[in-house]
């Protein structure tokens, strides 16, 4: 790996509370079915919500923080009858630096929780930021 | 800050090449007019990339390491007629953890260095993770 990384520690900014607690119950992705979930945010970060409105479309990103980080090939969905392929045209969460994103739409919001819908990561996963999904002109 | 994040160190998979290197130069998102850059990724993490073709669709993750962590609130797009924000509302490079999200199109592959079109990153940029955009179903 590169140098070039030096000092590029992530803080999480809060965490996953969902009734999702095994990885093998999650949908692969979201939109396949992800439970509502809260995300509890760090009181420190409030003031970065500001603004942050019910029926907001946003990138949770995550650090994926059970899986593995010396995977560079995987057999897609974990399904053995696909052929390998690299991490990096997949979404496996195997990875080199295993971020999640994904993309939710806000319920609600009650001081520095954030109600979401449709959201596939597990229980007790860091959430290290939150972004708006652009709408392109 | 949460106690959640150890041990939540990214890694450099690779670096961006780009004739950008003024920040102020760049475009606020890669569809208002960013150029052709290489990605030029670590041989070491070569095998991640098996199956990309050029026409790809990509999210490019990036480490916007030039940016402020200490910042919550911005005015959106520089703009100070803009009323500041949550940073988690806007795409600022300053937040918490300066996670960069780019949507760009592969056009060739030589190697390890990956050439997109339309990436607002400035030279010198970390890369840090790769991920196919996603066609729900």
């Amino acid at each position: 790996m590169s140098g070039a990384g030096a000092g590029m520690d992530l803080v999480a900014i809060g965490v996953v509370e969902s009734t999702l607690t095994d990885p093998a119950d999650a949908p692969k992705q979201g939109f396949e079915g992800g439970p509502d979930a809260w995300l509890a945010l760090d009181p420190g970060v409030a003031e970065g919500l500001d603004g942050m409105v019910p029926g907001d479309a946003v990138i949770v990103v995550t650090w994926l923080h059970r899986a593995r980080r010396d995977v560079l090939r995987v057999h897609p969905r974990d399904d053995l009858s696909n052929p390998q392929r690299g991490v990096f045209t997949t979404r496996s969460a195997d990875r080199p630096n295993p971020i999640g994103l994904h993309r939710v739409e806000v319920a609600a919001i009650d001081g520095t929780r954030v109600r979401v819908r449709g959201l596939e990561a597990v229980d007790g996963t860091p959430v290290v930021d939150l972004k708006p999904v652009l709408r392109r002109r």
